[in-house]
């Protein structure tokens, strides 16, 4: 019965696209405007015309997990936002630690979106000692060297890496061998972790290049 | 034969899609690291085993702007460096101006690849009266009052927006009425402009929900 159930389960996440994982977090955000905006139900058609997307596409990502609408009636809007945040695991607390205290560091810490949804730092660490002992929006800078204790302190689910490249993978390759089994890293170099590591890379200097290479080869035509 | 020629060019950027464009700074990350480290020349299957992806996927990109390689030779590192750099247009000064001052603006001042890589910062405009006149790497923070006249002086290829969601789409339509082309965009909503602007979205909120999708529905295996 355990089996038969691990089995359903791997075929449910097999059928779930990287590319329908990509698209949840905007519908999320886009629900939660309409809630904010005091919007009780809207139709595929009205979210659609919203998001420049098509109304089959957001039926078909939204029934691959159950569907949420009744025909003819569109989606209840704060309980297919909550779904969503359910989904995307936003109902837990998610606590965060960053390592590297710098501008890009404290940015992440400032950002008060991440707050709204179940993210919480809860701790930045670096080895600059003009940075250390400092707070970034009431969360201290700790030494790196505290790193170990503060994990097997805390219930740290994601690490943030916003250090230079040349010390990202050893970082990384500690905090795995620590435990954390989720790293978002900003640094522009590919881990190699143990695959029970999820990574999620934000490569900047890829996406600016990606968007020169438009600029480029518009000028071209 | 203008138009012809125009077809043709058409004809040719439909080949190459988005899924190839974004590869290619990860090959021209890649091939740096390679040069640093006096390599001269790779076969396309030791670059796969560097890079975790298949060699027949690399000839295959490659084979996209014409193939750099000799069949049995592999590819002079350098050459191919250089010409992935003309293809992302990295031989071009793109100078970029940042709109929001604040620790996630500052942060991408102070990123030292992108000047590496022929980006250049030239300004950063902001509203707060404490952040205007510092200057960040030694460029200068602008009072936003000042863009008209920046942009109408100064080369300005591309506009990082790295200022509060509420602010973005007034400054983003400025932007496009001021002639900038090109919006690197991190402020958390969909911008509308004009089709010849082309936009790049760095959505930090969305990346790390998608972080928290793998690592909650991983504990429910």
């Amino acid at each position: 019965m355990a089996d038969l159930n691990g089995k359903e389960k791997m075929v449910n996440e097999k059928v779930i696209s990287p590319a329908v994982i990509k698209r949840l977090p905007r519908y999320y955000r886009y629900l939660g405007d309409l809630l904010r905006n005091d919007v009780v139900r809207i139709s595929s058609k009205e979210l659609s015309e919203k998001m420049n997307v098509t109304a089959s596409q957001i039926r078909q990502d939204l029934n691959n997990f159950g569907g949420f609408g009744q025909q003819g009636y569109g989606y209840n809007v704060e309980y297919l936002y909550n779904e969503m945040g359910k989904i995307l695991g936003l109902n837990k607390q998610n606590n965060i630690i960053i390592l590297g205290a710098g501008n890009l560091g404290q940015a992440i810490a400032n950002n008060s979106d991440f707050d709204h949804n179940g993210f919480h730092i809860i701790g930045l660490f670096d080895v600059n000692p003009k940075l250390i002992g400092m707070t970034v929006k009431g969360v201290e800078v700790y030494d790196i060297d505290m790193l170990a204790d503060f994990i097997a302190s805390h219930d740290v689910k994601i690490a943030a890496l916003t250090l230079p490249k040349s010390k990202a993978p050893k970082v990384a390759k500690d905090l795995a061998d620590l435990g954390v089994k989720a790293i978002w890293n900003f640094a522009p170099v590919d881990l190699s972790l143990p695959d029970d590591v999820i990574i999620e890379n934000v490569h900047l200097s890829e996406s600016i290049m990606t968007l020169s290479y438009r600029i480029h080869s518009r000028e071209q035509e």
